[in-house]
């Protein structure tokens, strides 16, 4: 790439008429000076930007054509033919459309890195719980005003007038009619976002309620396992190596009554990976960030810190730190947990923090708390460009940003992806990851969605390959793997990578 | 004010941790220090944000908590009880609301300086222009596939099916119809502005009609000198004691077969400025910036320079500079016109820029043209965040940006109004104006409204009356009054502000 040699000229031309207050003057014989002052100012901003301090070797480049004339392709005919922009539209109207561009196949097949942003039983594509988990054996279900709750049992109980499922299903029409109501009470998607999620409130509201429905059944031991299994699985399909899974420890259950804790549900999700790594030596593992509801008490708190240290004393690397979530507007703001956090100077904070359109308000101030408590990374970090100050401090202390494109618009941040503030965060290359938050609940899976609304409607038009590879080594660097072990995932990353490069030579070329 | 003396020691932490890569430790004997950092935090971004380099005296602190128990009330009830917050909502459902916050009646009786963005046939309110404009004789209406069009005639032409309006209104349920419909096609107010203006291009297409459906019986030379004498009226009766107004210089009319074109039309204006002025003394003036549609040809542009440079050697001091207007997405874009504005050393430019959600696209680009091109103000300038080059430069130079909350939703670039990007303007204490643009069109009046929007939504819930009387000395600062007028014009100020804190002095206290 061509070194910026023209700043100190500007700078020059800028500082004399600053200085003397003599306009610059230009006249005809140095329109070209024009021109020049232009592209050094246009090439500037591009080498500030995020991805603008990347070399791309020869197949790059080549492969950085391909992309750009689709993404050109795409952008231009939106803005100048009136074509729909899929970006400016809510994600739950557009999925199938984003499916459809060659930019989003592109990123399809691009290795990403790093799963960093997602809640572990959020993370899977609805059409294998449907399919998959609720055609199971021992599950019942019940309708409680209008409501379905399904539950494995050997033995259901008295509380609610339980059905075999399998038996209901016999029927066709009640299948179907079942299967709707099922799919509903565990998604977003509707047809009219705008309409049923007129705000945030509104959005979260319909949001924790499908935690709710989840929660019941997925805690079935085996299904829980598979799920966790079936997690990695749809992560290795979409060219994801490695994952840190927020997980809030759920209590387990089987059919012989026990029940699963804290530790044990560790062991069960590291049983459950190293199963995985076994079967697909390419994926590079998982660490957990132990995440609990933030509506809770200091006294309920205690409990939590209490069981992070169990569990990250017996399994050291495979518990990478802790996060408090939930909708964050609704409190309790982080500062009334500063005391309690402040202490715990050896655990690692992955604090969600201004996911919020609010400014100057509790939530926008956790900004600041996240970053006192020593976080590692900002989950979203959505309220951060109104901040200059703390701006600094990220940049300075390298604190990581994990951007949820999709999310953010689904739960309402945010319409138009457009005016994601990140975009200024890209403009001024700040270490943004792009993660998924929740994809099982809004029918994406993996990262390529996220990836799509971030390179198309959040960075510049201008934002090329770079931009993208950035963000997959972004989401390694920034991960917490240790020194060792990053090696190891580099050179699974870079063999991806080359193997890319062939595959958009191949595939692509005339 | 408290002086920021905390810069140094944050400094010196987070530095030191940086060089030294040792985690700032905190043990239960410090807490007190993570309270004072977080403090410290907090007020170094009030510190640098917009206003924080003002001081309040005695009695602006008193009107000041007045201003501010009026504001963390309504914030807070929104927040914390999910009552509405208005600066969420379209302003054309929420314009009678927003009539009703304490908030805005204080900023109504605030003195607000200079309106420094408003095309002036889209200023005044439309009852006037309704009850007023059209009940005039000789008004005479024709239907043309169910679009109204009025024409003032002595006798009308033979082009259309012309009837004298007046006779028609005769009946009353006649009278209500047309009222209704002529309403409509001079508005942009509608019941679910999210349906009819569902992307920008569509509320453009509406917004473009009003200003032809004007055009037609504006142009009355008798209407357009009192709708002058009106727009400063009602500018005035909102504290305003200064306006620099856009406007096309449209060809004017009367009944006799007379046109007024170019320099006539300026003379007009002139004139009603100072009919108004004579009536009113404690209003300072008016300044005209030149403005066409910017989707012409080099040569219509080469026709429009030179009649800029006919009018400003006519009235040098009256005519303040020039702009290119219209919906900055269809293009051209600014920089088809550089080498023929480049030469026009002596001409100031106001120039529309960046009233764009695209990023990296021309619209976008047009910010860079209008700096290089020496643009004294920016219109909207919403992508600017984007380009933190263009920042840099702006902040040097000292280049105002015209900011309108009200026209950038209601034209559907933001619908949330706490996503606009002027946020960070606001946190990084950028030379901001807050002006209004095309008030009559959208049931506004002054700049009450968006300056009740900014407050309330763009800028933080602690940014204060320090704030607001910023935005008024900016719009003194950053106007193109000389450095004679300028002494009259804040002696004005000056007095109508120590009015504005005796009345919150009076009415206020308990």
């Amino acid at each position: 790439m061509k070194m910026l040699q023209t700043k100190s000229s500007l700078t020059i031309i800028f500082s004399l008429q600053l200085i003397t207050g003599v306009p610059i003057i230009f006249d005809r014989g140095v329109d070209d000076y024009y021109w020049k002052l232009r592209a050094d100012l246009l090439q500037s901003e591009e080498s500030i930007a995020f991805g603008g301090d990347l070399h791309l070797d020869e197949n790059e480049i080549c492969a950085n054509h391909i992309l750009m004339c689709a993404k050109y392709k795409e952008i231009d005919e939106a803005f100048y033919n009136q074509r729909e922009f899929l970006p400016r539209a809510n994600f739950l109207t557009v999925q199938k459309k984003i499916e459809q561009s060659d930019v989003f196949k592109i990123i399809q097949k691009m290795p990403k890195g790093a799963l960093l942003h997602a809640h572990d039983v959020a993370t899977v594509s609805q059409e294998y719980v449907l399919w998959n988990v609720t055609y199971r054996p021992d599950l019942y279900v019940c309708d409680i005003e209008g409501k379905l709750k399904l539950q494995f049992f050997e033995t259901p109980d008295k509380y609610c007038n339980w059905n075999l499922l399998s038996k209901l299903r016999v029927n066709a029409s009640i299948e179907n009619e079942i299967n709707k109501r099922i799919l509903n009470q565990m998604s977003m998607i509707t047809d009219d976002p705008a309409r049923a999620y007129s705000d945030g409130d509104k959005a979260w509201e319909k949001f924790q309620s499908l935690f709710e429905f989840l929660a019941s059944f997925m805690r079935y031991k085996p299904v829980f396992e598979d799920y966790y299994y079936q997690l990695l699985k749809e992560s290795y399909d979409d060219k994801i190596i490695y994952a840190e899974l927020r997980t809030p420890l759920p209590t387990l259950y089987d059919l012989n009554g026990n029940k699963y804790k804290g530790l044990d549900v560790v062991t069960i999700i590291k049983d459950n990976v190293e199963r995985f790594i076994e079967d697909h030596p390419g994926f590079h593992g998982v660490k957990l960030i132990y995440s609990k509801n933030r509506r809770v008490n200091k006294q309920q708190l205690n409990k939590y810190l209490k069981i992070y240290k169990q569990i990250k004393q017996a399994y050291p690397s495979f518990v990478a730190g802790f996060d408090l979530v939930g909708h964050e507007d609704k409190g309790p703001a982080l500062k009334t947990f500063a005391e309690q956090l402040l202490p715990e100077t050896q655990m690692q904070g992955f604090f969600h923090a201004g996911e919020t359109d609010w400014y100057g308000l509790e939530t926008d101030e956790n900004l600041i708390d996240a970053v006192l408590l020593n976080a590692k990374r900002i989950g979203h970090g959505y309220a951060l460009p109104k901040h200059p100050k703390l701006m600094e401090i990220l940049k300075e202390r390298d604190i990581a940003i994990e951007l949820n494109p999709i999310s953010n618009q689904v739960l309402n941040l945010v319409s138009d992806l457009r005016n994601h503030p990140a975009s200024i965060l890209f403009a001024e290359n700040y270490p943004i990851v792009v993660s998924s938050d929740d994809p099982g609940l809004w029918g994406a899976k993996g990262l390529s969605y996220d990836f799509y609304e971030a390179f198309m409607g959040i960075m510049s038009r201008n934002s090329d390959l770079r931009a993208l590879k950035k963000l997959a080594l972004n989401s390694l660097l920034y991960s917490s793997i240790s020194d060792d072990e990053m090696v190891k995932a580099f050179r699974i990353f870079e063999k991806q990578w080359q193997e890319f490069l062939s595959e958009m030579d191949e595939k692509f070329q005339p």
